[in-house]
C-alpha cells in the first residue's frame, strides 16, 4: 500500500509533465506551477477536511457525513495497527487516499491551461478538492449510499476520473475557446510544445497507474493484485494500438498525440473494473476506450470545447464506458447491474458538473476567471510569472535582441 | 516480484528517453511513437502467443514447444496462487516475463533509428517479439536445451540484451547507415539532440534494472535479492568510470554519452551473473564492460554500423561478455562452464541473427524498409507524423517564417 | 529496504535534472557529466572505504573508527541474514547507505556549478564522500559520540543535507560567484534554461524521499513507516504553499523556482524528525522551512553567495531548521534536546566546513579550481565536453551559420 502511495505520487509528475509537454512553450511555468500547487493544496486539504467528509464512519449509506477535521488514531496506535483488520494502517489509508485526491484537480487544469486566472483556478482547485471530490467520493467509498445500490468502482473510473472530466468540461464552458482556436476557417490546431514532455508524462502515469489499480485492492493479496496488474497493462495496450488504428483510418496519420491518449484512455477505462476481468476483457475495454479517443476528440472540437490536453475525452468518455463497462463485462456483468452503473454515473455526473459550474460562475462573477487578451497572447509566463520556462534558449542564440528588447 | 514488474516497465520510458536524446530532434516524434507502440504491441503478442511459447510445460530440454494461446490459468485460482511454490502467481509470472520481451524490439528501434520506414519496423518488431524472442527464451528460462546443458543467464545479458543486440546487428546490415555519416571525408558524427532525455533514459535504466536483476531472484529471498542489488549497482558504477578512464585515454574526452553508455554496459554485463558475484567480481565485470564501450563504438563505426544510440556497442558487445564473465568470476567459474557460456552465446546469436535477418530481408524486399532521401533529409517527424516534436520552439521565434513556409 | 534503496537512487535523477534545469544551457552536458560520475564515484568509494568508517562496529562512542576495506559478510551467509536481527540483511544495509553517501556531494555539484573545474572538482567530490561524510555519519548512526550525547537526527536534516550545504557554503566562498551576477548595477538574475526539467526534478526528489524518510525507519514496521509517509508528504505540501505566500507577500511574484525550493526544503526540513512529529507538527516545521526558502535565497545573495541551485537555502538551511526543530516539536521536544541539537549541528557543521574548505583550498592551490573567464563565457559543455546539450536545437534553424562558425 505505501508503495502504491509512492506510485500513485509520481502520477503528479506524468500529469505536470504531460500537461506541460501539450501546452504551448510560452504557459509551460505556469502549468508547472499551477500542477506543484495543487498537489500541495490537495494533500493539506484533504488532512484538513477531506478524509472526514469521504470517510464520515457511522451507519453509511447517507448522501453527506462529516468525521471531523484532520486525523485523529482511533484508540491510539492499537487502534491504527489494527484499523482495516491489519491489512494497513490508519496512516497508510489517509496518506493513500490524500494522494488520490488532488488528481480530480489536475485534471482539470489540463483542459483550462493556457487561458485561466492563476489565483481564481487555484481557489477553484482547493474547494473543489476540499468539498467536491470527497462528498461524492463518500457516496460510493466511505459507504454511502451508492455503496448500498450496489454501484462498483474498483478504482475510480468514475469517482476520481470522470470527476475530473465533469469538472473540466463545466470549467471550459465557462471559460471558453484559446483565441484563434475556432476561427472562421475552421478549427485551427495549436500544437504542444514538446512530444517529449507529454511521452514520458504518458509513461509516469502508466507506471504510477500500477499503485493506483493495484494499492486498491486495499490488501497485498497477491492473486488480486497480480491480476490488476495484467489487466491494467493489457487495457493500456489495447487501448495505445486501437487509438493508432482508429487515427490512422479516420486521418490516414500516425498521430503520437492519439496513442499516447489512447494508453491513458485504456487504463481510465479498466479502472472501474480492474479486479473483475479477465485478460481478454481487459484487452476488449482498453481497445475500446483506445477507438473512443479520436472519435471524441473530433466530437469535442465540433462542439467547440477547447480542452488543450484531451482531458475531457480521457477522463470523462473513457471514465463513463469503464464504469459502464462493469456492466457489460466480467464478474458482476449483467443488465441490472449495468442499470446501476449508468445510474451512479449519472448521479456522481450531475452532482460533479453542477458544483464545479456554480463555483467557476461564483469565481467568474466576482474575480473574473480569464486572463486578458493581451496576456493570453504574450503567455501566462511573462504576464503571471515573470519567468521564461526556457531561460537562455532563446537569448543565447544570435537573435537574442528579440529577447532583450521584451 | 511485482514492484519488479512496476520497475522494468519504467525501463521501456528510460529507452525511450534514452533514444529520443541520441537522435536528430527532426527524428523525435518517431522514435517516441515507436518505443509506445513497442510496449503495447510488446505486451499484446506476448499474451497472445509468447508466453505460450516460452514456457511450454512439459518435459523440458527441447528446441520448441508450445503451451497454447492466451493464458489459462492452471487449476484455477487455487492452481494460480500455488504456482511457483507461492513464491509468485501465475498473474506474476506472465506480467514480469510480458515487460522482458518488449525490450528486445527496444533495443533494435535505437540502432534502426532516423531512417526506417515506420509500418515494416512494426511489423517486424510484432514477430521478432511474438515469435524469436520467446523461443531462444524457453531454450534456457523455458527448461529448454541451453538449460539442460547447463547454460546459465541470470536476468538476460543473453536472452534479452545480446537478443537485442544481434537484431539490431542484422537490421542495422540490411538497412544501411543514415545518409553523410560515412563520407569520403571520414566519419561525420550526427550529435543526438538533447544530453538531458539521453541521461534521464541512463538513469531510469538503472532505476528500472533493480526490478529486472532484481526481480529475477523469483523470490523475496533477502539475501539474494539484496546481494542483486548491491551486485548490479557496483558494476553500474564500475561501468561509468572505466567508460570515463579509456574514453579519455582514448580521445583526450569528457564525453557524457560515453559515460552514459558505460553505466549501460556495466549493468549489461552484470546481468547474467549479478547473483553469482561478490562485490568485488562484480566491479571488475562491470568495469571490463565499461571499458569496452569505447572500443566498440570505435570498431562498430570503422565497419560502417551505423547505429545512433550505441544499441551494438552496450547490448551486443556486453551482454557477450557479461554472459562468458559467468564462466570466469564467480561462484561457477570454470573452463567447462565458460565454455558452455560460448556455446550458448553463439546457438542463440545465431539463432537471432539469422531470424531477424532472414524476416528484415523479406521485408525490404517486399514493403521496402528505407524511407526516401527527401524523407530522410526532411526528418521522419514530419513525413511519417506531420508534427514536430517541439512545437512552436522554432514558430515562436523572429524566424518563424522558416516554419510557416514548409 | 531495497525498495526504499532503489528510491533513494531515483533521488539522484532528481538532483541531475533540477540542477540541469536551473543551470545555463551552456553548462547543460557538464552538470549531467558530473552528476552521474559523483554517483558512480559515491558508490565505488563508499564500498572500498566509506562503510568502514561509518560503521567501525565495536564499542561506539567515538570520534573515528575503521572496520577495514571493502565488505566482509558478518560470519558467512547466516551472519548476514541475521544482520540487525533479521529485519535487513548485510548487502542491504550497505546499499541503502551507499545510494545516501553521494547526496552530499551532489548536493555541493549544483553550488559550484556554471564555473567549478571538472577534475578537481571530481576529485573533491571523491575525497568528501569518502572521508568526510562516513567520519561525521559515524558520529551518530555509526554509534559515535554524538549518539551518546543525545543527538537526534532521523534520515539526515543534518548528517545528509546540512553536510553537503556546508560543503557547497565552504566551496562557493573559495570559488566565488560566476561572472557578471554581482555587478555595480546591483545583482542580475541568471536564469536557469529549463523549467521542466527543475520541476521534474523536484517531483522525482519527493517521490525517492519516500524512501530516503520511509526506508530510515530500518524495519517494515507499518505503523512507523507510514506516518514518515505522512509526515514527510504533509511538511513537503506546507513548504510549497508557504514559499508561494512568502515570496508572493515579499516580491509580489509568481516565482516557480521559490515554490520547487518551498518542497525541497520542507522535505529537508521534516527529514530530521519525521519518525517524532504528528501531522500537525509536519505541517508546521515544513511550513516554517519554506517561508525560510524566500529570505535565505535573499541573504545568500546579500552576502554574495552565488549559488545557481540554491542548494545553500535548501540544504543548509532548512537542514539546520530541521534539527533544532526535534527539540522544538514532537516526541522528544525540550531544552535540553533543543541545546543537544543545537550542538550537534555546530559539531557536524564546523569539521565539515573545515574539512571541505581546507580540501578545496589544497586543490586551489594546486590544480587551480575555476575556469577561466573565457571558459566559462563560452559555457563548460563546448570547453570541457566540446558537446552541446541540444545537438540541433540551433543548427537545424536558418540560423545554423552562427553554430557552423564555432
Amino acid at each position: 500500500m505505501l508503495i502504491a502511495t509512492a506510485l500513485v505520487f509520481i502520477m503528479h509528475l506524468g500529469f505536470a509533465t504531460l500537461e506541460a509537454g501539450f501546452v504551448q512553450r510560452k504557459n509551460t511555468v505556469n502549468i508547472l506551477f499551477k500542477n506543484t500547487m495543487i498537489i500541495a493544496i490537495g494533500l493539506l486539504t484533504y488532512y484538513v477536511i477531506g478524509f472526514g467528509l469521504m470517510y464520515p464512519g457511522g451507519e453509511g449509506g447517507g448522501f453527506f457525513g462529516f468525521g471531523g477535521f484532520g486525523l485523529s488514531l482511533p484508540e491510539g496506535d492499537a487502534g491504527a495497527i489494527a484499523y482495516a483488520d491489519g491489512h494497513y494502517t490508519y496512516w497508510t489509508d489517509f496518506i493513500f487516499q490524500a494522494m488520490f485526491a488532488a488528481t480530480a484537480a489536475t485534471i482539470v487544469s489540463g483542459a483550462v491551461a493556457e487561458r485561466v486566472k492563476l489565483g481564481p483556478f487555484l481557489l477553484f482547485a482547493t474547494i473543489f478538492v476540499a468539498l467536491s471530490y470527497p462528498i461524492t467520493g463518500m457516496w460510493k467509498w466511505g459507504g454511502g449510499w451508492l455503496n448500498e445500490a450496489g454501484f462498483y468502482d474498483f478504482a475510480g473510473s468514475t469517482l476520481v476520473h470522470a470527476v475530473g472530466g465533469w469538472g473540466a468540461l463545466a470549467c471550459v464552458i465557462l471559460l471558453g475557446a484559446r483565441r484563434g482556436k475556432y476561427t472562421s476557417d475552421g478549427i485551427k490546431p495549436i500544437p504542444g510544445h514538446s512530444m517529449p514532455l507529454a511521452a514520458t508524462g504518458v509513461f509516469l502515469l502508466w507506471f504510477g497507474w500500477f499503485g493506483f489499480n493495484g494499492g486498491s485492492v486495499l490488501s497485498a493479496d497477491p492473486l488480486a493484485v497480480s491480476l490488476v496488474f495484467v489487466t491494467t497493462s493489457l487495457a493500456a495496450a489495447a487501448g495505445a494500438v486501437a487509438a493508432f488504428i482508429a487515427s490512422y483510418l479516420l486521418f490516414k496519420s500516425h498521430d503520437l498525440s492519439m496513442v499516447l491518449n489512447g494508453v491513458l484512455g485504456g487504463l481510465v477505462g479498466i479502472t472501474a473494473g480492474a479486479d473483475l476481468m479477465g485478460p481478454g476483457e481487459a484487452i476488449l475495454i482498453g481497445g475500446i476506450a483506445g477507438t473512443l479517443i479520436p472519435f471524441a476528440v473530433v466530437f469535442f472540437d465540433r462542439i467547440k470545447i477547447d480542452d488543450p490536453v484531451g482531458a475531457t475525452s480521457v477522463h470523462l468518455a473513457c471514465g463513463i464506458w469503464g464504469t459502464l463497462a462493469v456492466g457489460i463485462f466480467g464478474a458482476k456483468a449483467g443488465w441490472s447491474q449495468l442499470l446501476t452503473q449508468l445510474y451512479g454515473t449519472l448521479a456522481i455526473g450531475a452532482f460533479t458538473f453542477a458544483f464545479a459550474f456554480g463555483l467557476m460562475f461564483i469565481l467568474k462573477k466576482t474575480m473574473g476567471i480569464r486572463v486578458s487578451e493581451e496576456e493570453e497572447e504574450k503567455g501566462l509566463d511573462v504576464t503571471e510569472h515573470e519567468m521564461h520556462a526556457y531561460g537562455e534558449s532563446v537569448s543565447d542564440q544570435p537573435v537574442a535582441a528579440f529577447e532583450m528588447a521584451k
